[in-house]
């Protein structure tokens, strides 16, 4: 699969909105309502402040990812992102694919470091994509994130220098 | 100094804005536009999702704090709190006072925990005052905030199970 990520408009919508609708609505990765609805969700993925991304597989679009400074004033040298894959397009690196646009992107835009501010512990599979791609676990928040199943789980705040 | 909490309005604005002034013009302690304007201070003080409080002190304003959902979806029973004090009433208790409401207040509110996201490590009075009240260094962030005389200084997560 030969993936090609491009910055996006609200025109790419209505192929976004499924992909968030299916990330979030099980609740178990994402610090989102998971009853969120499409024009909250709409207005959430292209928040003020939020530049986003979109990655897609021969025209179709199979992941999004937003950037924006993680906070302001004395600390707006730090990106932060979120991104999501389609759940039918998993392990097929779409996210890898994403992170390492968003270190090169965020490094062009100046940013001299990326936080993730609220890694889910039991989502293995990202640590360890985030662990592969330079970042390192500086924080763990306990029972910051209740999980359906799992109940009140540890998240994780992973970070990078770039 | 008798200190009383409650409950501020938008009312209050015009005696919390030169407090909220005061503290993040210079840019060592507040991750917000040091050379933030009055209506982008309000809209950030009163956003949708604050919960705005004053301290009083012989009905005269001299703090204010509000407290947040620090995240949504499986992280929205941690709390977040900004606070401010009027530096020309700092040393006094105001802000123990309002950290010892909050801790209250969000108890009371259903919260389980209380983050504090970036306590900026050069801010040591701020710092020994959060561990005194209970908080615990859960992360360290290297270089994440910016402050104007000491460069690139590591910001610190703080944490709480209520």
């Amino acid at each position: 699969m030969s993936l090609r990520v491009r910055p996006a408009t609200e025109a790419d919508w209505p192929a976004i909105w499924p992909i968030l609708e299916a990330v979030v609505r099980p609740g178990e990765v994402y610090a989102v309502d998971p009853a969120i609805g499409e024009p909250e969700g709409r207005a959430y993925w292209f928040s003020s402040g939020h530049e986003v991304f979109v990655a897609e597989a021969g025209g179709v679009i199979v992941g999004s990812y937003y950037m924006r400074a993680n906070q302001g004033g004395g600390g707006a040298h730090v990106a932060n992102c979120g991104y999501m894959t389609d759940p039918a397009r998993q392990r097929r690196g779409v996210a890898r694919t994403m992170c390492l646009h968003s270190l090169d992107h965020a490094r062009a835009r100046g940013f001299r470091a990326m936080q993730f501010n609220i890694v889910v512990s039991t989502n293995t599979r990202a640590v360890r994509l985030w662990d592969s791609l330079g970042f390192a676990v500086v924080g763990r928040l306990p029972g910051a994130f209740h999980h359906p199943r799992e109940g009140y789980v540890d998240a994780l705040v992973m970070f990078q220098t770039l």
